[in-house]
């Protein structure tokens, strides 16, 4: 496998994931280097030995020995690092990402990039509630799903290049999703999920509660403590379908609303059982 | 304490809560009896040594000799079957119950029962997303709150004997509220998050979803196999509470929507900084 020959991991952006990907490379046995313009990141992460080699600016000696990038920025600025440092990239390498939403970078990144350089997005669906470095666990991926989101333009030895990336994270299951139908899916199963834990956990006032909930309102709101930073940028950047989800769930839990004020219990139930069968069957799946 | 001498305890309505009561009260050293129309739990709980008798109908026998009588009962059944068989209740006893809902069920018991005995509501938050006695299990009340919830017409001596059977149970936070503060309370920790859950299991149809989903959305629906028997009973039961924090959810929900289409950042920021600030405020309450 190519992984093996490869040597040398250079990540941009060293926060909570950019370091759970260093744990889990160097874990591995590889050389991994880091960008990321905060010094502190960059030296609690040397300290700390979850990194090899460090700068806080971009240098050449350490971007052009890198046999791969993986970038971890927030999504807006990924495109401007790659256009401004390119040149320095080592010619003919396979680079990568983890970022959330798809659609609205990776085709902007292949347009702009080097002809011999080749981009495949990929999203890890992993995390904790924590951001920096200092938070970063390379146990997230164990029970993560991986999806690699290829456009048409990416060839198949980097599809399976990273394809092998997320196996040798230690991510459950590795999927394929093209970026419309990833953004489509992440709108629903993560995005919706932080607008919906944030609201619950903002609609009353009432700082009393936690002395009387049970165990749903904890799950419920666990998302609730958000990186506003991160989230805002990635609502942002995939508003046309989180748009549509949250109109989709707000017209679902109004029906919902409806069914109670009129006490139609067949309407009620049926929407029940209904969510009862899909809850047990994504159990079974899982 | 009273509860020393009071050796016979009898459960009506055998399901997941009766039976885990039962298991928690015999493993105290009480005599534990039920009534359950269903002869097969009845049965099955015998046979599993959860109770010490029962039978599936009401019998003056079982009946006069109890103790203490705990309502396991859905909550629109409880006061028809006080009415029916109050006349075979032990002089001077307590009587409590463990309905989700309080101020449509409470008055109207109080109302028409016995004036020698006492009826103080309890509302255990435990629970699982499973029924039947065959799920009971006394674990459940290890991390949970126990609300007793008097009236005026409440003796001390009887809410005392209550908050007490919280504690044997081994509730981890015995509380007081009236039952107009619990249904409020209960329609927002407890009723609300139901209704999302089930809105989110079933606004978007993809049986494909589980193969890419992280742990915002598996937790967001833990919830959504529910028991649509009990569960629409208890939101009819609480209705106007339960509208009135659907609607604020709503709302809050739309206004974030807004912020997203409108990309309004300062506004949708300042919401994820409240909701972190309050799920970290909440963390450290509990």
């Amino acid at each position: 496998m190519e992984w093996i020959n490869k040597r040398k991991i250079l990540i941009v952006g060293l926060g909570l994931m950019g370091g759970s990907y260093a744990m889990a490379l160097k874990r591995l046995g590889y050389y991994v280097s880091a960008i990321d313009m905060n010094t502190e990141s960059v030296r609690y992460a040397i300290d700390k030995g979850i990194i090899d080699e460090g700068l806080s600016r971009p240098e050449r000696d350490l971007i052009s020995e890198a046999d791969t990038i993986i970038f971890a920025l927030y999504p807006r600025i990924i495109c401007d690092w790659i256009r401004d440092n390119q040149s320095m990239f080592k010619p003919g390498i396979i680079i990568t990402d983890v970022t959330g939403i798809k659609g609205n970078i990776v085709y902007d990144i292949q347009d702009i990039l080097r002809d011999d350089v080749e981009f495949i997005a990929a999203h890890p669906m992993a995390g904790r509630e924590l951001s920096g470095v200092e938070n970063a666990d390379d146990r997230i991926f164990r029970d993560a799903n991986y999806i690699v989101v290829p456009t048409d333009r990416n060839t198949v030895e980097a599809i399976e290049w990273c394809r092998n990336l997320g196996q040798i994270l230690g991510c459950r299951k590795v999927s394929i999703l093209s970026p419309g139908e990833h953004d489509r899916m992440i709108a629903y199963v993560s995005q919706l999920t932080h607008c919906i834990a944030v609201s619950l956990m903002t609609c009353h006032d009432d700082p009393a509660i936690a002395d009387y909930t049970g165990d749903s309102f904890r799950d419920l709101t666990r998302i609730a403590r958000i990186n506003e930073n991160m989230w805002s940028e990635l609502f942002f950047m995939n508003k046309d379908a989180l748009l549509g989800e949250m109109d989709a769930f707000i017209q679902e839990l109004t029906d919902i609303r409806d069914y109670i004020k009129n006490e139609d219990e067949d309407a009620l139930k049926e929407k029940m059982r209904l969510s009862t069968e899909r809850r047990n069957q994504f159990d079974k799946i899982l």
